[in-house]
């Protein structure tokens, strides 16, 4: 039986792009309003896996999926980056000249603004929930003069009409998705791995410093870092690492026994292939 | 004459308040459509000073505004921290259970949506481009059956009714704007400062633990941090440092003289009494 993988938003989704690209084009996935009913369905075994966005790089990390992490039994076992590469999507019989009103999300609407600006100059521009949203509601409401702003997956699921590739105005744009499933596993393929971590420490003068000398004094290489205030505890924060290495391997495996020796918390998300 | 402070938005956009919050009611303020019109708008005098948020307690960072700080000579002279309180918006005549449609903007009908679940069943959710714009379309169409979520302030200002506030989900939401002026203000408070810092080193086992060190060393407290990969410069990293004290004190003068030092690029954004 093939695995099923939980995503947020409506078919044709960048997080569903993601989840093919990760898994192959045979993967069979599975929608979700919410996030947390994304995070509920892996804990409760109704998807094997899931995938959710953590970070754009136009945009920054996405908190709320940090969040879930934290407070979830879930374990990152892969990470997938994909480029956010808008399409302008018409019904089978429109030209671009027809099109009077753009349908996408107010973020996909403003990265290309620019696009807008120069070939669809009597457009005005329509806000919606999401952009493989405004797709299907072009395929429902079936008239010429309308256009979704929107992932070329989303195009072919809801049969519409390329009318304009990778309009974005910067090609800059990726998305960084976490691949999760319920419990830990233990993989030793022959590539570069990346560990994700959280803890949080009392803000003393040089207390991340002491945190990061944990990882310096082995060699081991960071590859983010952030910090967040702890909401209601404003001397405390927590930070939000990824580390070169796996936490099965010995070296990373002390780092983490010496880092809860100073922290207050440390949960290790999950150590995976890193995605080049 | 009055200064005349620069935010990204339409009037009643929580920019706005931020601003009114930092400069007081009295205050002038002139909105533009884009941030990097705001940002060109104090480059070249126009506005005297300018309030954009770079980070929301839910949403994580805003890499747009950090990327104009670092392209803009600009300085920032001053931060304010907003609590997002989401207002209820309608008619003067328009009653609660009159309310069939929501407009506002994604994130924040998102922020909402208990409170939509439970007290407006039958009402469906509209997708808008910001929270400020839905109270000024409720004005506009002035119907009953519609409102808007948006900040008090809109409400105020497009003349619209309160029916109920405060109705975000989550109540640990909270923006972090900065204040911007064109050149560099030396100021000595009596309060707490901080200093904004972005540096990039090159990805080599330890050179940001050897970067901390540098403020460590002089018992200097770090407040934020947080890497950004550079784009198209795979191994090369960007951070963004909040750090106690101002540059024109002598232990900072010096954590900056070293920074230098081992940095491929330094630049001091500005020092600025902390909002608490």
């Amino acid at each position: 039986m093939r695995a099923t993988v939980g995503f947020q938003g409506v078919a044709g989704a960048y997080s569903e792009s993601a989840a093919i690209k990760y898994f192959g084009s045979k993967v069979r996935t599975k929608a979700f309003n919410e996030f947390d009913q994304v995070f509920k369905a892996i804990t409760q075994g109704k998807v094997e896996y899931a995938v959710v966005p953590v970070e754009n790089s136009l945009a920054g990390s996405i908190h709320e999926n940090y969040d879930h992490l934290l407070h979830h039994r879930v374990w990152v076992c892969g990470e997938v980056k994909v480029r956010v590469r808008h399409f302008l999507l018409g019904t089978k019989k429109s030209k671009l000249s027809d099109i009077g009103i753009v349908y996408s999300h107010p973020q996909a609407l403003a990265q290309c603004q620019g696009f807008i600006k120069r070939r669809l100059k009597k457009a005005v521009s329509h806000p919606y929930f999401d952009t493989a949203g405004s797709a299907q509601f072009v395929e429902e409401r079936s008239q010429n003069h309308i256009a979704a702003i929107a992932s070329e997956m989303a195009g072919k699921y809801y049969s519409l009409k390329v009318l304009a590739s990778e309009i974005e105005d910067d090609v800059q744009n990726f998305t960084r998705f976490l691949v999760l499933r319920r419990s830990k596993v233990i993989t030793n393929k022959r590539c570069a791995y990346k560990t994700s971590i959280v803890f949080s420490l009392k803000s003393i003068p040089g207390a991340l410093h002491k945190a990061l000398s944990i990882f310096a004094i082995r060699e081991i290489d960071l590859l983010k870092i952030e910090s967040r205030p702890i909401p209601g505890e404003p001397w405390n924060y927590m930070f939000y690492l990824d580390v070169q290495g796996k936490v099965w391997d010995k070296v990373l495996e002390s780092c983490i026994r010496h880092l809860k020796e100073i922290s207050f918390k440390v949960k290790v998300l999950g150590s995976y292939p890193a995605d080049p």
